[in-house]
């Protein structure tokens, strides 16, 4: 049965409108419906918000969580909805905030390297303006032309250059957000170097808003390296691809990128760009390295030396900008082209120790494989965080079944190689059931405690990571 | 009156014995003596611990903690006792545990860039076993030849690398410590990427013991860097030093190391040694950089064009490895040379935006030229961390007093620049006092409430932090 009506009262329903002015408040079934999902595929169920909330500033949202805390409505904060663990569900209705009011880029700041935001900028915004002043700001989900940098602070999100650059909790100097009871914090601040205490900045960063709403960041950046080069490097088997990964980092080579494709992959995105993948090979690995002008083609001929070592069969370098984008299309349109294979596609995250990877990608296709499932790889197979992309069509319980016996079964494996259960998209309520066995009792309890610290009442994002 | 006789009952002493052994367990006013202080001037107090006890494995310290849950007994843990805030300080006596018997190197793994290290592990020994495998551990805190890991990860430690390669804190991709009541938890991993639940690994890190016994640590390795080339540029004014730093960092080259030392620090050092430092200068910049052969020459051609850009009047480079380590030998001198001049030295550890460092730096000599203390200014300029050595004889309750005044000064200073309280050096109970200024009410409270947590009886390192 769908909720036509909102289940807030009518006198809530006013105070909010109150706070953030009538057009910032949705409340009609065609609005809440378009809230009703994020990137996850979640089958057909429907949790539908009880009211849609663009807030502009600080103040309102810190009013709007003391009405949610005095009613114990539940908020879920949102930036663009691109998480794939089901984040952004309003699993138990209440309000969802969204943030996309909050997109200013308050200052970028050359001399000390560093930025201020609000959440709901996208992050190929910020990079873009940060790359007029010469600057670099490194952290690129799949996502970024979309995704927005509050999201990827609550989900601690990682993407391709984590390998050199490490991910977003790198980047985040200091925050400022509301805690439940509507009070207003800012941690950590403008420095590099801060030691003056417990680091609250790092508990908020990948707490996937059940902590606090984030409505400002401080953010570290570097200059812009000198120049990138991009390599495809072709396998006739994924084996080979996979060993040579290993080469690579045991020449301690560090390459800011060390992504892999497989067949699979490569086969979808060819059916719906033509970006001249070679559909032939078993896989690819997507290779970048950059730094200054000296140094990276000494890297590159590296690269290429232990890729052939390795089996490669073939190699394309960028020779410029343009080339290099377009290998880097190829490799962002990996995840969009398998979600329209089939209705539903779910990306696996799981993380493995590097030198795990070789076996790791073998248990992926033998599980796939088991259960009868369609499954893309792709991902950050440098830093031993392989994605499986399952094409899915989760109507069919039988198929929906099998998935998430899968599922389960890479999680396993994941664990058994010292992994743990996710690299960088998070935990939301999809991997809610494995926390117990992933981090122990204990670690819960303390987990939990802490969310009681920041929100007693249990309206933040309820039902997701602890 | 000092307290010759351990005010621990019998019975505990012996249970204490029974359980870390008989030897590991010192009670004798002489032992206790030798850990009733730590690198911190503080001035002729003296806090003996009731007890000091050297365990020999995590499950020793789980026994050790329930003891003292149950009979609320302090517990300070201790490695070299280098730091500089009064962090080992046994405030309300107790049980130090020193960790220098857990000081096995478990494992360096070569394939994916970590290790596993016991507490008591001396930084320089992992750096020297890493180097061997061609690898590196970047964090380079002054007492690196005889600190810790333990403690540098209870204290989040910096050190002259921080500029490129980050600090401590950086390093630290899993830990395994004990609670207050004896449970013995892991957080984080072995894998760089993890966004598995809230980040208790960096809840723990900077932490300074009070919120668990840390046992083991995985910690990120990276390959060491090819080529690494020193510069010392010497300035007639420090004026002119420091704003060739500026310089530097707004042509956006990133050099390992941007540090300073100004006229009174270089008389000090070669007053003990001979360094050869240029002791006319008003200041000297210790400037390395590092990376492929090929972009450090490069980088430090740009270096010193900057430098000579804003008047420096000689720039030495080392042409190979021996005349970098001089440099360094000289700078690594000052803080103990420093420390010989005067019965005690107390070193500042404000932090600023890197563009307020002009400001600050006339500002330190300013304040200390008001309460005509001698200071001797030092520092990992590049991060706006700058440490001024206050030369001092604490026995002089004027000079104790004017030291007291100007120490607050200088917080305040940092503070209305827009920085904080402590860069690398922590908090201990040394600033205890200016935390609710620095970080406001709300956070100290959440921070209680944290260390609540771990440790509701409040026995871990009482008095300290929070």
């Amino acid at each position: 049965m769908l909720e036509y009506k909102t289940k807030l009262e009518k006198k809530i329903i006013s105070e909010l409108k109150a706070i953030a002015g009538a057009n910032n408040v949705l409340e009609e079934y065609e609005d809440r419906y378009c809230y009703a999902y994020d990137a996850t595929a979640i089958g057909d169920e429907l949790y539908l918000p009880d009211a849609v909330i663009l807030p502009e500033n600080k103040e309102q949202i810190s009013l709007i969580l003391k009405i949610a805390n005095k009613n114990r409505i539940p908020v879920i904060t949102r930036g663009a909805g691109t998480n794939l663990v089901g984040g952004c569900i309003a699993l138990k209705g209440g309000i969802v905030l969204h943030t996309s009011k909050m997109n200013k880029i308050i200052h970028i700041d050359k001399n000390n390297l560093l930025c201020q935001v609000e959440p709901g900028v996208v992050i190929e915004k910020l990079q873009q303006e940060a790359e007029k002043l010469g600057l670099f700001y490194p952290p690129d989900p799949a996502s970024l032309r979309v995704s927005t940098i509050g999201g990827s602070i609550a989900q601690s999100s990682g993407g391709p250059r984590g390998f050199k650059y490490g991910t977003t909790k790198d980047y985040v100097l200091g925050l400022e957000a509301v805690m439940a009871d509507g009070t207003i914090i800012k941690t950590g601040g403008k420095t590099v170097k801060n030691v003056t205490g417990y680091n609250l900045t790092q508990l908020l960063v990948g707490s996937e808003g059940t902590l606090g709403v984030i409505t400002e960041a401080t953010l570290r950046l570097i200059p812009k390296p000198e120049e990138r080069q991009v390599l495809l490097a072709c396998f006739e088997s994924a084996d080979e691809a996979v060993n040579a990964v290993t080469g690579i980092i045991s020449a301690k080579i560090t390459p800011s990128t060390l992504d892999i494709m497989d067949k699979n992959t490569m086969q979808t995105i060819e059916k719906f760009h033509k970006t001249g993948l070679p559909t032939d090979m078993d896989a690819v690995l997507v290779i970048e390295v950059d730094g200054f002008k000296e140094s990276v083609s000494v890297q590159a001929d590296q690269i290429v030396n232990i890729c052939n070592e390795f089996g490669a069969k073939n190699i394309r370098a960028s020779k410029n900008q343009q080339e290099a984008d377009e290998i880097w299309f190829a490799r962002r349109s990996a995840f969009g082209a398998v979600s329209r294979l089939r209705p539903n596609v779910f990306t696996e995250d799981a993380v493995v120790p590097r030198d795990k990877i070789p076996e790791m990608f073998k248990e992926i296709r033998r599980i796939a494989n088991k259960y009868d499932l369609t499954v893309c790889i792709m991902g950050h197979i440098g830093d031993g965080n392989i994605h499986p992309n399952f094409s899915l069509d989760l109507r069919d319980k039988d198929e929906a079944k099998r998935f998430e016996k899968a599922a389960e079964e890479i999680f396993n494996s994941a664990l058994s190689f010292g992994g743990t259960l996710s690299g960088e998209h998070g935990i939301g309520y999809h991997k809610l059931a494995f926390m117990k066995k992933a981090l122990g009792e204990k670690n819960i309890e303390i987990m939990q405690a802490i969310k009681n610290i920041f929100d007693p009442n249990s309206i933040l994002n309820p039902g997701k990571v602890v």
